[in-house]
């Protein structure tokens, strides 16, 4: 390795001095998106070996609650137990919705199609789903049950688009402990295979053949550089870039206003997967979006205050999604966002995301000036909405009327959510460009043989902030896992 | 070329059958970055070979007005003509701002140090400026005079961010013919030079040497493909991606709502260069920004109007710069958009954007009601705004209180700028990822050898439509396509 410039180019198959190690389908990243894929392309019939950088498994997969975002066909059985006769036209409608203006039509109509038939294959593995239902918004529940809405299905424009339906599944687990649940079903189900599993194991850079195809990479393990050749493929499971702040600067840089400690996921999400790909000539895309949350709720009656920002302007249907909420605060111009609520909807926050009295008021222009904002602009914002609220609509940003009352119950609050104050976690959502078979595209949109990649370390099914849903990356990550898995297993191997 | 599998992977030098043309630098892209820095590599000895996909020279900066962002070191003499004594420092803070969260310090910092003697390279090239200045808020003026503010100096928060100084120079003639006067004096310098230059010759793909040196390239040339080596250096100035829609549906997808036809360009800027630079693992950066522009100006009173979106609201200091206000048209939820008047500032607008009166009334209420806002919400907008505007402010935005004044004479009127409706122009922002000296670099920030970009196919100077000021492209395709030609001309030539 003495005449390398960058890790990230590729090195020549020419170079490798010796094979120390020969497979069908090398696995890069041991999380829920790499195990899946593992136990596909075993059951191909294909020698796997699987590459985990840490020294156990589970990645950013086993940080989650492992929501898991699944429905149409009829729907799922915890679905139809509570009455969701959940359609796959409907699910790929809000799908495409979510997607925005690049949603992948292809990924999107797969993942749906197939969406019941991942249900049975998830708990053909082991996993478990009680059937019922929980109907109070909230964002993560602790209890065992199953289904609830988990994005925007029923906030306006989505409600519009789609009908809307609940497809975020918890598994059967209490607390919020189903990260762990998943990944130990998927770590015993990959070691029944014959799978050959390194832990700290750190991929130096992939290794090139002929006609751009890769044909095996370099890992480092004990100090030592091993070549190891993967005759079928090798599919990059290693996670986004959210840890990565050089990386988040050059792609994302709007979140950079929200602090490297406020980045969800794994010290190992430094985007190295990513980068490998691109070194590859994968190319990427959507890699300035992610998820930001700004998790204001539970209790489920903050939904009914309104969010004002700098202005005193409201600028989002407070009943959408926490991470849409979230995402449309960062567009906001300056930091400031205030959550106005009247003394009917008053109560202490969730202590988790640190959100502080920022000011009260008998009056709405009390409660405007100790906030500083300017002189009528609150007050004008809260005539409009009320007068509006009172009939129970919101023409201005559709709130759903379920989440609507006037604001003018005795005296007034405003909790402090500005950007940089309090907790807006977030995470990257761009990626290599991949068919949905997980084979990795460049610019001109041919097929680099030999590469595969999923979960976060492609752009999948989730591809904006502005559209996610709690549990899309889990599904997008065990499912598209497992499509690479299948694809890397049944390739043909190289000469 | 038969065993190739993309154009975008560079092609092994190994496989070159024979050099059919051996120079020192080749330069890619015969627009201003191009010309420049193929006489500053001339200027440093070396043999320059340009090449051009299309017929003539020009490229896109023959469709600008050629207006120049130049400042700093006391002034230029247009600035010190008429008083403004620009400083260094204020330049830089001015463009550290403009360039948002992901500014490019070290260009910022040598872009303002040597600007008033990249005005004096570029009068010694035989530009000629006046040093009158031109007071009016414009977007081209037609006149031969020099100096206006073409950026968000005056505005908030710029104007507390760097003391106000106009920068944009335009040079000396009459007329928005600027580009053509600009090219045919860099083409008359270019020829007088020992260029070989070639039209009509079309960059297939890279070639690479070992250590992932860039050692020369593929072109296409009456319907042959000729191998042309560069000892010391190729460098890409072939433009940005306006022009494909693939592009930009993959990275910028925010711009598809503005429509194809939209898109300010030559059909050349198609991504070729970024992507033939990614294919050589180069990264890239700020690949989602690009100038998007609501020239909804002049008259001048306009920017006395308001601008306000689906929910009556307003959302951006209707002072700042075209390209500013545009940025924030777009980052609204739903594409509406009006400019309202009251009576005194209403007149014809100008005829080319196809703005058309959306509505009319004798009351704001009437207005409202023909324009379908929500009930109440335009009312309560004007009602904020003459409040502060009765005492010459405008505290939600930070509008120039030159252009405030309260909207209360008479009727109203409110012209449709909605996205889809009118002349949004867009060109992209975002390219390869490089050094001051033109060096592009990998995602590990690593210096690929042999390989320089400027212009739209670098990510230079100007970064974000939310802070373009006119003037940065041709400012920053000149200046860097100038360094990245004396970096070529001076490298050590490979063995």
């Amino acid at each position: 390795m003495t005449d390398r410039i960058s890790a990230i180019d590729p090195l020549p198959e020419s170079k490798v001095p010796a094979w120390d190690l020969e497979t069908d389908v090398i696995v890069v990243g041991f999380g829920a998106a790499g195990a899946c894929a593992a136990i596909e392309a075993s059951e191909q019939g294909a020698d796997v070996t699987l590459l985990e950088v840490s020294s156990g498994s589970g990645g950013t997969s086993a940080l989650s609650s492992s929501e898991i975002y699944m429905g149409g066909n009829g729907g799922t059985p915890a679905q139809r137990a509570n009455g969701f006769e959940d359609t796959t036209e409907a699910m790929r409608d809000y799908l495409m919705m979510a997607g925005g203006p690049n949603a992948d039509a292809a990924k999107v109509a797969l993942y749906a199609e197939q969406s019941l038939a991942h249900y049975q294959w998830l708990t053909s593995q082991g996993m478990e789903f009680n059937t019922t239902f929980v109907a109070e918004k909230t964002i993560i529940h602790l209890t065992d049950d199953c289904l609830l809405f988990t994005g925007s299905e029923e906030a306006y424009p989505f409600n519009e688009a789609a009908t809307p339906c609940p497809r975020g599944h918890k598994p059967k687990v209490e607390g919020d402990t189903g990260g762990p649940y998943l990944i130990n079903i998927l770590t015993e189900q990959v070691k029944k295979r014959a799978v050959d599993i390194h832990f700290d194991s750190r991929v130096r850079t992939l290794i090139r053949g002929a006609q751009r195809r890769i044909v095996g990479l370099v890992v480092r393990e004990e100090s030592k550089d091993r070549y190891v050749r993967a005759r079928r493929g090798v599919v990059l499971c290693a996670g986004g870039f959210a840890m990565n702040q050089e990386m988040i600067k050059r792609y994302a840089p709007q979140f950079l206003r929200l602090g490297s400690d406020r980045a969800i996921g794994n010290p190992f999400d430094d985007g190295t997967g990513i980068r490998l790909g691109m070194g590859a000539t994968g190319a990427t895309t959507n890699m300035h979006e992610g998820f930001v949350s700004l998790p204001f709720y539970p209790p489920a009656n903050f939904v009914k205050g309104i969010l004002v920002n700098a202005q005193g302007q409201r600028f989002i249907n407070e009943d959408c999604y926490h991470g849409r909420v979230g995402h449309f605060c960062l567009r906001q111009r300056d930091d400031t966002i205030y959550l106005v609520l009247d003394q009917d909807l008053y109560e202490k926050p969730n202590e988790y995301i640190g959100m502080t009295l920022a000011g009260t008021g008998e009056t709405v222009a009390e409660l405007e000036q100790e906030l500083d904002l300017p002189e009528k602009s609150l007050q004008a914002t809260l005539e409009v909405f009320n007068h509006h609220a009172a009939q129970g609509c919101d023409p201005l940003f559709g709130k759903n009327p379920k989440y609507i009352k006037a604001l003018d119950q005795g005296s007034y609050a405003a909790f402090d959510c500005s950007i940089g104050k309090i907790y807006y976690p977030y995470f990257t959502l761009g990626g290599l460009d991949t068919l949905p078979t997980g084979e990795v595209l460049d610019s001109d949109q041919q097929i680099i043989p030999g590469l595969y990649a999923a979960g976060r370390n492609a752009c999948g099914l989730p591809r904006t902030g502005a559209g996610y849903s709690s549990g899309m990356s889990i599904g997008d990550a065990t499912f598209f896992g497992r499509q690479a898995g299948i694809s890397a297993g049944n390739a043909v191997p190289h000469a």
